[in-house]
């Protein structure tokens, strides 16, 4: 049997997602910029996708902007603001459990004489208000917080963060990182006061190497690549239709069935958990089950590496992370595990399980088999 | 009959193409990142596109970075040499027929504070080495010149070039824009004293959405896109599997047949000409047939608006390009044909027959004949 529990960190793309890329690659491969009905057909894909996008946040179609994934999203985000707005003030606000595609332009910017303030975290990885109102000031040009946590599956109050932002200062812009949130939980910007949110598309069944920037029509922010002029001068470059359209089909279903994805995935997320803790000797990170996204359950097995877990699940057909698959081999501890005060035992022996609406109760059942015959033959060895 | 001319725009994906793309997107879809099996797997992708690429340019393999596609490329070479080397001097010098995706970043430095010379170019669109060299100062920091001209085919003195530049001041980089001449012509950066090369996917019957930097092994130029860490820590984002496999596949076959391709696409191009010089009133841009790049040709129709000929064109199935469709939709007079001492007249009616080795001489054949057939009666309207 094989069980791929990385979905975080990048999912199979859907057979429908790959029949309109073909299309698109094969007959209906036209540049959108061109003036030609080849042209036209092409850009129709791109206006479609933006209504399927829009609709689903319910936004405008010309509140969403094409990138080429989550991390171009959050860098445009941040350097976006912090060019468009660096005369107005230079203070930033992230918390100290973002996504590298977030803490690396902050420290970025950092270097450029911006100032950046993290929040710190509770143990179950969410933000405080009372922190974040004390936080803003009038120089305050952006907040940037992440809608669901990637490590641990955190669901941050961006609602509350938002209304808060807006009564401390209404110039100060909102920021989410929704790439582990979007087609898992609802998010809608316009109610949510958020004024630029990045989704990626491979984290949804659909091609890596796309996402999208939502910018609010009334935010101003500047472009982070210049040139042709495409998508309303802000993001110029040949738009990429095949990717674009695939990832509006995977929104598209992934979106229509969120209740029931959602729902199905924490029955597998509580069904895991349940095994895990009659284990022993098992630390599950984060909020509680149902509080936390449907999707991530990260938990420390005390006494076994990650990595040496990991692969002996691999051995196994069974595919897990040890850490965010983000950070590409590093071997730093993780940020976010340190951020919510966990043990080094913990750190060192902590692995995502992440799920997809594809994985069935039967590859956890299995993986509780192989975890019931391998967790103590492991610790037997490691504590020799 | 359908005869697809605006190849320069953008290319069908050759069939093989998309078939390392379903397997990367439905089989092999994990994430580099990952360190189980999935990731490995997918990882080998990445590496093997990065061998062929360097193999394609005389490179090493770690030269080649993936992007989003040309325009990023481009971007990232002249922000990331400004960033980087800022301190060492402000002076940038590019032509003055770049494409707007280094004019556009060109004039973004220019505001914050650097120096832009811009190149003047020869009737044919050739720049002078001698006004490169006396443009070179010792505050010199980056020569940007395009390899091939994207409107009319002009194929810079990109070797020379290179020479002067490195015997001017061997601490000023150089970047080549050679999304318009690679598979098409032979570029070796290494032999070239090329320091940053840009290239794009899909004007080479790749998919759209990704492309290549090249940056030799002792330039230091900084990331556009931070996060993560891939790719050597200088462009972070969950790397485009199928897009970089599709790329380097296109490359292969592109690139196998280089010499020969060349020589067929010269073929149809003489033969669209003397059909066109046929008709009168009808002026060739650029080089000399031969001495400029082999798939593309810009000629106007003089009395005819180039939409005008466009949608006639296309009405009998036969796709070109008025100016360049990378500048979307715009109505600005071409830049390219401004520096080259256009007439008014000229630009308004010049067309862009753009070439790939998919094309026949049947499809120039029929061109010619509905050409023919039309232009005289366009005239006619436009006249009275």
């Amino acid at each position: 049997m094989e069980a791929y529990f990385d979905n975080s960190a990048t999912t199979r793309c859907y057979d429908e997602v790959r029949e309109i890329m073909d299309l698109t690659m094969l007959r209906d491969y036209g540049n959108p910029s061109s003036m030609h009905r080849k042209g036209v057909e092409s850009e129709k894909y791109i206006r479609e996708a933006a209504r399927t996008l829009a609709g689903i946040l319910k936004a405008d179609a010309r509140e969403i902007y094409f990138t080429s994934g989550g991390t171009e999203s959050d860098n445009w985000a941040l350097f976006g603001t912090a060019m468009a707005r660096g005369r107005k003030g230079k203070h930033i606000i992230i918390s100290s459990i973002e996504h590298p595609a977030v803490t690396a332009p902050a420290a970025a910017l950092e270097e450029m004489g911006y100032e950046v303030t993290r929040l710190s975290v509770e143990k179950d990885g969410r933000i405080s208000l009372n922190e974040l109102e004390e936080a803003i000031r009038e120089d305050t040009i952006l907040v940037s917080l992440m809608a669901v946590n990637n490590e641990i599956g955190t669901v941050e109050p961006v609602r509350e963060a938002g209304e808060l932002i807006k009564k401390k200062n209404p110039s100060c812009y909102f920021h989410v990182d929704a790439i582990q949130a979007f087609g898992k939980l609802p998010v809608y910007p316009g109610r949510m006061n958020i004024d630029l949110m990045s989704a990626s598309s491979h984290k949804i069944h659909g091609p890596k190497g796309v996402g999208f920037l939502y910018i609010g029509n009334k935010v101003k922010i500047r472009p982070l690549i210049f040139g042709g002029g495409q998508q309303n001068d802000m993001r110029s470059g040949t738009d990429n239709v095949p990717g674009i359209a695939g990832m509006a089909k995977a929104a598209e279903i992934v979106c229509g069935n969120m209740a029931e994805n959602a729902e199905k995935m924490y029955t597998l997320k509580e069904h895991l958990a349940d095994g895990l803790l009659k284990l022993g000797d098992v630390c599950i990170h984060g909020m509680s089950l149902r509080e936390g996204a449907p999707h991530i359950l990260n938990a420390s097995f005390i006494g076994i590496r990650s990595e040496v877990l990991l692969h002996a699940l691999e051995d196994k057909g069974i595919y897990v992370s040890a850490g965010s698959a983000c950070s590409t081999h590093k071997r730093t501890g993780s940020p976010t595990l340190t951020a919510i005060g966990c043990s080094k035992k913990e750190m060192e022996s902590a692995v995502r399980f992440s799920f997809s609406e594809e994985n069935t109760i039967g590859q956890v059942d299995y993986t509780l088999e192989v975890l019931n015959e391998i967790v103590p033959m492991l610790r037997r060895y490691t504590r020799r």
